[in-house]
């Protein structure tokens, strides 16, 4: 196949067509049928993740299903790779991942792999990804999850992950791995260990596993479904997201790297008025003569994008939107403007949240009751005595 | 240069000529100047392990007297990887190493790597390895060292040592890890990054590091040196022993795989007047009467090898031994009964040391002074608090 797109789990390129995406990683598109259950199970409205299809793909999300309504239950896992301030692209899945713990009452982990980013980047130092760590936290925990079944762990101080991915690490040869992540002659020896690291998650409990995110990070389920089996764990169920895109393309994804195409959980009300007035891709026509005439093209731009991805709860509004762009009686810059006070008032929201996080780190990282019982397996029995 | 022997962390194989082994690896021979420096500084005589020169070579030992003799001090750390019972061989360097410790009142770190041998050891599951890792722990306590001075730390437990391994893991790339270990596209991701794992605690202190071991793990040290000093740390000094024989060849070294040429430190004293009695290789004529005439032949002899290296302590006998054998006034059954007598001397009072170190793991590994400074920085603080 010709590559028009390209996605691993450190690039995204071109439009990704996720159609071709599903039939390319050998994953499932997510049903209306599943959609319904989960609603029925939930006894819920779906939220707008779902209904919009942003969540777009899965595998044995059906099995998680069926563990949940026969009642073996089940966990969730997804994680942050700590490079940098978070933004909008990257704190949604969060957002999927707080309605699905609530709905189903389960216990979530999530991995802050400050590790993984100190071994890619090459201009990181270690302490820059444990302060980015840090950082990174508070927005996660800013998105609401329970304290009690939460556990938010840094790979370089939770390094019992070490010890759970050891017996992983013996089922993964550098030619595996080198077919799934690309790696090379000149891949650090960290590189290439650190796949047994991010699967290691999946084995917290022996209940079936589900992780949120997006579809780059589909390659570690797989290689994990290949083996899980056998070390006598399920193999985990996923389910991906597709990408939010940056304000000025709708192709690859937001990047933190690319300041002004991106809007940061820091950003001030200022930020976001000139980011998205000044950077913002529309679908519009050169003149505003055209753009009546014509019609704008809503399919063509990043702030319809964002407005269906997260921005617009409302179906109905948004629907109404499409159409009055599509027979040219909004301009872009209604648009935007509207855009701008969503995005102004989640950041508001969201910023309080964060100051307010500060205060529940220890709770999420140590003292919380299943990162209480997490540490208590971590820490040998005689230290605790002592 | 045509290979007649092969020395590799993984294998010893053929009749090592230690010369060429010191121009191969690139160290330094252990000369007469450095140990008598050596006794001069510790004011002490040498013990057997460097007066019959069973350690030949070094890397840097003449910067760590310098360090000692200027009051910067060193540290030292060794290691063993628990696959199985502990042999002859293996304890021999532990009890240079308690030399070492106690003339220089020194720091000392021991690795328990049940991570390297689950790794490698295709038979062996992690049970098998954290099992036989609490066993050999036991005979390395019997050797006698200071319990407040030094840290036993199994891997899969103080899995500190990960985060320490990480900014060491970014130094390595696969093909220097291929080149100096000899790693294929078949071996486990786990087994690549172990080297970063074994270098980890040359960092323990900012101070140089001394470890005593075979040559075999001299590969590691080198690659250590490469990077030590771009971290920020002083580059590992060591002292390379040689290997001790099985019971029935002077070429390759005592394997604890093949029982009948190894003594193991729990042997009974049947075990030994048996094994030692029936397997080993002397370097005896085909008849006493050819004996008588020609002599024996020490050099060739695993007897007098081992009563070289460890268990005749008096210089003066060792040598009436060697020309009473060469003049062929020995019979080999009488050294064979001589060996016997020491070795089952050696063992029943490692065994009763070995019975009361059960009562000392807990401080070696947790609770002794240094294992409490190690500990103590590896457990975040909200955790002491509560």
């Amino acid at each position: 196949m010709v590559e028009e797109f390209k996605v691993t789990p450190w690039e995204v390129e071109g439009v990704v067509d996720y159609d071709k995406l599903i039939k390319h990683f050998g994953t499932s598109p997510l049903t209306e049928d599943l959609l319904e259950k989960t609603a029925e199970l939930t006894k819920s409205e779906l939220p707008i993740f779902f209904r919009r299809k942003f969540f777009f793909s899965h595998r044995d999300y059906d099995l998680i299903l069926k563990d949940y309504e026969e009642g073996r239950g089940f966990f969730l896992y997804t994680g942050r790779g700590p490079s940098g301030p978070m933004h909008i692209g990257h704190i949604i899945p969060f957002f999927a991942t707080k309605w699905l713990q609530e709905k189903f009452g389960v216990n979530l982990y999530i991995q802050i792999t400050d590790d993984e980013k100190f071994l890619f980047k090459e201009n990181l130092t270690f302490d820059d990804t444990k302060r980015w760590a840090y950082d990174n936290i508070l927005d996660i925990i800013a998105v609401g999850f329970d304290p009690d079944k939460t556990f938010i762990f840094q790979n370089s101080e939770f390094t019992k992950i070490y010890e759970m991915a050891i017996p992983i690490a013996k089922k993964i040869n550098f030619s595996m791995a080198k077919a799934v992540f690309g790696f090379t002659e000149q891949s650090k020896i960290g590189m290439i260990f650190f796949p047994a690291i991010q699967i290691a998650p999946t084995f917290f409990e022996r209940k079936r596993c589900l992780i949120p995110a997006a579809i780059d990070q589909d390659p570690y389920w797989r290689l994990q479904r290949d083996f899980a089996e056998s070390l006598g764990y399920y193999k985990t169920a996923a389910l991906h997201s597709k990408f939010v895109p940056s304000l000025t393309s709708l192709s690859g994804k937001m990047s933190a790297s690319k300041p002004e195409t991106a809007i940061y959980l820091t950003d001030s009300p200022e930020d976001v008025e000139k980011k998205v007035w000044k950077f913002t891709l529309t679908g519009g026509r050169p003149t505003l003569k055209e753009q009546r005439e014509k019609g704008g093209e809503p399919e063509k731009c990043v702030v319809f994008k964002w407005l269906e991805i997260f921005f617009e709860e409302d179906d109905k509004k948004l629907k109404e939107r499409y159409y009055a762009c599509k027979n040219g009686e909004l301009t872009c810059g209604e648009c935007k403007r509207y855009l701008i006070s969503k995005i102004q008032e989640f950041l508001k929201e969201h910023q309080r949240r964060r100051k307010k996080a500060e205060k529940l780190v220890e709770k999420f990282k140590y003292t919380g009751k299943l990162a209480q019982e997490m540490w208590n397996e971590a820490i040998p029995e005689p230290l605790k005595r002592s």
